[in-house]
């Protein structure tokens, strides 16, 4: 589809949120027709983990957003999905690849939403790709649990912050969950969640460094619990790490069942977000280095200085990989 | 993409004007793209005309649309699109064919907007296509000079009008014209005029039988002009002839460019749109009969009812064929 | 227009935001093309004042609000508009008065947004109507100066708060503002802002009370200072006063210009909305009492059954007086 005004910020830029939006809607459906390929039960295929993915490069509006999705794994309870999205400029025809996206599916009952069902195994053309889509299928699962157990943190309020602490940048919004946020099952697309968390991510970055900010890549998210119609969704963020031309940003997605359920507030999300600042020109600009103050702040600091030096020396190692080829 | 409880109406039915949204844009973005493809001065494709088409089976929330746009036909300076929607049940996988549209497009050049390009050849498979799209070409060019002369037409304001006279079930709304619903060139995409058309047609409807109403058909609209960013429009929309199970309203839209130009009010579009009313079972239910008080809606219901027959023996004729072969 | 499931809570009663935002439409439309109506400068109308105002029944997903404006008065600067909001069920053909809304918008140079225009004057059937709206014009003037003396108020973060506490309830959430947010002159639209004070007050109302709420009425609304595209705004609200059966919420909208203008937070904005709790037959259900802390808290409560009380009278002598007659 075309990007309108609304998608991008002030510098025409696409907001990361609304390409996030764009390929869970496209995984969704790819994936909710498999698992319903087959004589059964109907089922509604929820997003159950979004793979780290990269903003490779802007896209602008007037440009058209295509999006391609693929089923490349299926274990006996969840669908792997990779979507690509390319810009393309329908003026000059030039196509640029703007984000690959692994996504996790988990298909739902239509009558019983806590039943998950059996998804039918898809046909791989080499047994290769059969095992390395059983590798990540692994890889990924260990790592739900990990981000699980660091869920029981809260963000706490910060009255009268200094410019470039963790405080002053810290926000959240809230959201009432309506019908358009969800999908046939009464409960919110994974999209949604995303792009109010880029939204969120967003305003922290530019926040703290006062210029054009655009996102520049998601570490892996998990969707622990499902956010009903009705709910009120408090997204928060607050910078946990700066590099030199980088800023981390954690975001937590808490729901709140307030109208007509007897259950407390829960956490449902939380995920990593990279941003990086822009000059007019497109290149990436200095960051003013982020304040700790707390202890807790300073451990969060060096854990994202942990999985940046890890991220960087992946790449580094792709490269050399890619030059010795 | 996958259908919304905003797409529909409160019987679950997408609405017609989403539809006709969708085929636009798919339109728009094959058309700059062919016009763009070979070297020369860029530009944008703005709809100059959408041929009648029928809507033949309603869509509705949860399903995914799925829509594909081919070139068939280019003239000097137009390009004609050919749009299929095809709905889709993605839990059964089922699909049908809910709409065929063939729409005309105009180049006009980015930096000169009132500047007509050229638009490249395509090649034909055969030479009859070229021909048959010659014929079309002739045809609709024919048609935009009578719709032009019948512009004049001005809707009034009805006090304590009664039931299922004409203006007891007239309507009209006004809309400022939004950043998102512009082209690049600044002006009003045909899909967001149409939507906003289909959704005061479908008011009229509703108001004269009172029970749920679909689209069935939109005769061929012609855009006369562009409407400008920041214009207030008016779409007005009056019912103009009922059969035993149909209604047809005539659409006006006028746009007033009251801030920044020193221009009068003028009729941007018109066009005939068709209803039937559903029952809960899906079966069309009996119209009210319109009652004609004036001249000019008697004279008014003559013509509607022209169009009817002439569609029904048109219909009649291709069923028939369709049976002889 | 139809109201949308979009346009409504999840027991399909439409939100009091999305009403003030149509009647903002609506006023902004007829005093910009009256402004315009006259040779000179092109400007465009911005809001300045919107006068207290009660939401007389509810609208639902379904029906047609039929929105009406005219302008009631026009002082050398400023444009008074009186709007009325009817909703019609279009099955049964039942209309009901859901709101009547008075505005003021003051006319802002296209040129130079912040050289204020003359209003062409308008021409009165009696004397007595040009009388009253200068004895109205007088008043709002006055009780704008005083509610910006009110307007140094900072809602500070509350942290494990009590249930039925001002704290508990408490929520604020940022809108980065959009281009669709925004008039010609590239600030925020009155009526987006009108909109998320309304959700904001909404959740606090909910969060109090843990059941379907709906706007019975918000006080007179001053908009002290525009509100530009690219800022992020913050709108907080926290339970002022409850009533056996209402609550009262003050809701702040602070601008937040960090992008691109070297200018602090500001707040913009400040009013006070009234809820009710309905049972699920629209029945007015009694609403747990606020437990105030602080002795700002316990004066608020005190001015707010001031407000209460105030309106309860003025109520009364005004059915008295209908009784009478």
């Amino acid at each position: 589809r075309i990007m309108r005004p609304d998608d991008a910020n002030i510098a025409g830029n696409v907001h990361g949120g609304t390409i996030l939006k764009m390929i869970e809607e496209a995984g969704a459906i790819i994936s909710t027709r498999h698992c319903n390929s087959q004589a059964g039960e109907p089922c509604v295929a929820a997003l159950a983990r979004v793979e780290r993915t990269d903003f490779l490069s802007p896209m602008c509006i007037g440009e058209v957003a295509n999006v391609s999705a693929e089923i490349t794994y299926t274990s006996r309870h969840s669908v792997e999905v990779q979507v690509n999205v390319m810009s393309e400029n329908i003026l000059t025809g030039a196509k640029k690849l703007t984000n690959k996206a692994t996504l996790w599916y988990v298909p739902l009952s239509l009558k019983n939403v806590n039943k998950v069902l059996e998804v039918p195994p898809i046909q791989y053309a080499r047994k290769e790709q059969e095992d390395e889509g059983k590798k990540r299928y692994e890889e990924q699962k260990l790592d739900r649990l990990e981000t699980k157990q660091r869920n029981g943190d809260v963000m706490l309020p910060v009255i009268n912050p200094e410019p470039h602490t963790v405080g002053y940048s810290q926000s959240s919004l809230i959201h009432l969950v309506g019908p358009s946020d969800c999908t046939l099952l009464g409960f919110v697309h994974g999209g949604v969640t995303m792009k109010l968390m880029d939204e969120v991510a967003g305003i922290v970055a530019a926040r703290h460094c006062k210029t054009n900010i655009v996102t520049a890549s998601v570490d892996a998210i998990n969707f622990h619990e499902k956010i009903k119609k009705g709910c009120v969704i408090t997204v928060s963020g607050r910078m946990t790490f700066t590099s030199n031309k980088s800023m981390e940003i954690e975001v937590f997605v808490d729901a709140d069942p307030f109208v007509d359920e007897p259950r407390e507030r829960y956490r449902a999300v939380s995920a990593f977000f990279t941003y990086v600042s822009l000059s007019k020109e497109g290149k990436p600009l200095p960051v003013p280095q982020l304040l700790t103050e707390t202890e807790d702040e300073k451990r969060r600091f060096e854990e994202g200085k942990g999985r940046y030096l890890q991220t960087k020396a992946k790449r580094q190692a792709q490269m050399q990989q890619a030059a010795q080829q």
